[in-house]
């Protein structure tokens, strides 16, 4: 167990009126007991209680050791593992991770009726949006490979290419720098279909004229990195250079504004107020960002509902674009680590309009 | 809406005196819909009731159109995702899919006190048991590419070749041939790392005598292929070949029982006693195998826990393994399925015992 983890997720319960919780996330597990699980329809579950004990519930398939402070309840297939588990519970309030399967949590409720599950992720994610000096190395360390794999893609953009070549590449890329696993699922979007922020590369050629959206993310010693970069494919036109523009300066401006005690919200609007008063607003349809650590996507919400004021240690994303339908996509992220006075924009490629 | 599948999983919600259902996960709401989302910490919910009006509840950065059947709810990321979705429950039972993630659930049970939560995917898990003709033929299709995958990372096995090389060979090889994805979390096990189940490939390097594991799935056309061959490099000793033969007596009695009627466990037993007999029994820790189609583990479970009788459409796996701790670890890994009067094996490579 990290004690000096622990000790946080248990005044964080302790404030959070929680006694018991259940942390069960691959990530969270994680970066409290060192152990990397990936449970898929098995049962990973680590009881906390507000005296800091901990039980960790867990197949016996995942191959896991007891250590110091930490008691190991083991389970197999033929189990139901639940079982054990209701036991080990206090009636009352149960915190529960977010996105601990329903099963498990019908099976507690079914055989314990005087327990009452509450929402339970909040004090682990609050211990993990402030990342401590071993996290926030490796998160410097994963930008700047990624700083690396975007100018090799960059580079690569070449009559002819397709977007899933381009995508083929950054996989080996990222391979080649010691990437965790493979780069499932980055965005390679050649001209109208970077009006989708979420498609997926495919056969599509790139032509003159297009602008070529690269969202490349991937976890590197366990931290993501997660950055964008569009750039413009032998030339450009006055809109794309407009819409690129807007883009850009959404995306400084909400960096320059990021401090200790700014609200997430304010930092989204920095950014969208930019856009709107290009007269793009309504293209602009997903929020600012998202935090990054161990996972891609966790706390803080960078968004328009989010009132969590920034503080020194928060790692997040600032992600402005603009979509036009058929036509085109323009977006540009980095991850920023908020500091004492500011932030530190963890990505370094240029931001440049750039025609390649 | 595939009107078919949906007829049947409103059959089996009247069977199973559910009058509503939540659909969650992205693998059923394409069975039923043809939708393909992974909505990552989003929400994705197909409310369906007992008439067989759907409703699906999603989140608008998934691209979503309407389709004849099914209406559309959207929201965005600063709504609450389950407050429409409250209001459109009857109060009583709410089937609730296995794996929704207990963030969503706990905000119905905020909202809704009248409600009350049971696991709730076996309507539509009992219906993706029984694969239609769609199915079978891309199952037969992604199975026969396997063969050719292991056969491909099999030649490749030569003095000095690393694990995570191998790996990447199945990755590149899965990519020629189509697969939706990349091959991640493929098992490539030499020697001694063969007795842990779940080993990831990684730098060791291949010594004769080694025992070779290659467990290799991955989805393709979305519907997984999912099989294991073992064989030994350069040289065998007795032992090897008694673990192996043991194993390979348990896959294929175990595939010999198999036909219409005959529970689940009858399965594992089948296998596990050949094993047993030749005094493994202890070093085969795990279930026989799972069910396989759209997920890669999805029900019939193929286990001593499991009373499930085996039907003509069912596909699942038959895997037994011996892993003696420190020396080495064999497992064969088939598809089948089952058929009026027996059982189609999927896949065809040899399992001849191979020293290579």
């Amino acid at each position: 167990m990290n004690q000096s983890r622990l000790d946080r997720v248990a005044a964080n319960m302790d404030a959070q009126g929680l006694s018991q919780i259940i942390v069960s996330s691959t990530a969270s597990v994680y970066y409290l007991t060192g152990f990397w699980v990936e449970p898929m329809e098995r049962m990973l579950a680590l009881l906390i209680r507000a005296d800091g004990r901990c039980t960790l519930f867990a197949n016996e398939l995942f191959g896991l050791s007891p250590q110091p402070g930490l008691e190991l309840i083991l389970h197999t297939d033929s189990d139901d593992p639940t079982a054990r588990l209701s036991d080990e519970l206090l009636p009352g309030k149960l915190g529960v991770d977010k996105a601990w399967p329903s099963k498990f949590l019908i099976g507690v409720l079914d055989r314990r009726g005087d327990v009452t599950p509450v929402l339970g992720s909040a004090p682990v994610d609050d211990a993990r949006k402030f990342k401590d000096p071993d996290e926030i190395a490796a998160m410097r360390a994963a930008s700047l490979i990624n700083d690396r794999v975007v100018e090799g893609a960059i580079s690569a953009l070449t009559e002819g290419v397709r977007e899933d070549e381009i995508a083929a590449l950054v996989e080996s890329l990222y391979r080649e720098n010691g990437a965790d696993r493979s780069a499932e699922g980055q965005l390679v979007c050649f001209g109208p279909n970077g009006a989708d922020p979420h498609h997926a590369p495919g056969a599509a050629v790139i032509s003159a004229g297009d602008s070529v959206v690269l969202d490349l993310f991937t976890p590197i010693r366990r931290y993501w990195c997660d950055m964008t970069r569009t750039v413009f494919f032998r030339r450009a036109d006055g809109e794309h250079r407009r819409v690129y523009e807007a883009v850009r300066a959404a995306n400084l401006t909400a960096e320059a504004v990021i401090r200790p005690g700014v609200p997430m919200c304010d930092i989204d609007r920095a950014a969208r107020s930019v856009i709107e008063d290009a007269g793009y607003g309504k293209y602009f349809t997903h929020r600012l960002g998202h935090g990054c650590g161990l996972d891609c996507h966790e706390p803080p919400d960078n968004s328009s509902a989010s009132t969590v004021p920034a503080q020194p240690g928060m790692v997040f994303s600032v992600e402005p674009g603009i979509y036009l339908p058929g036509r085109l996509g323009v977006r540009i992220e980095d991850l920023v680590l908020v500091t004492e006075d500011g932030c530190e924009v963890l990505n370094k490629a240029s931001k440049d309009f750039r025609i390649v």
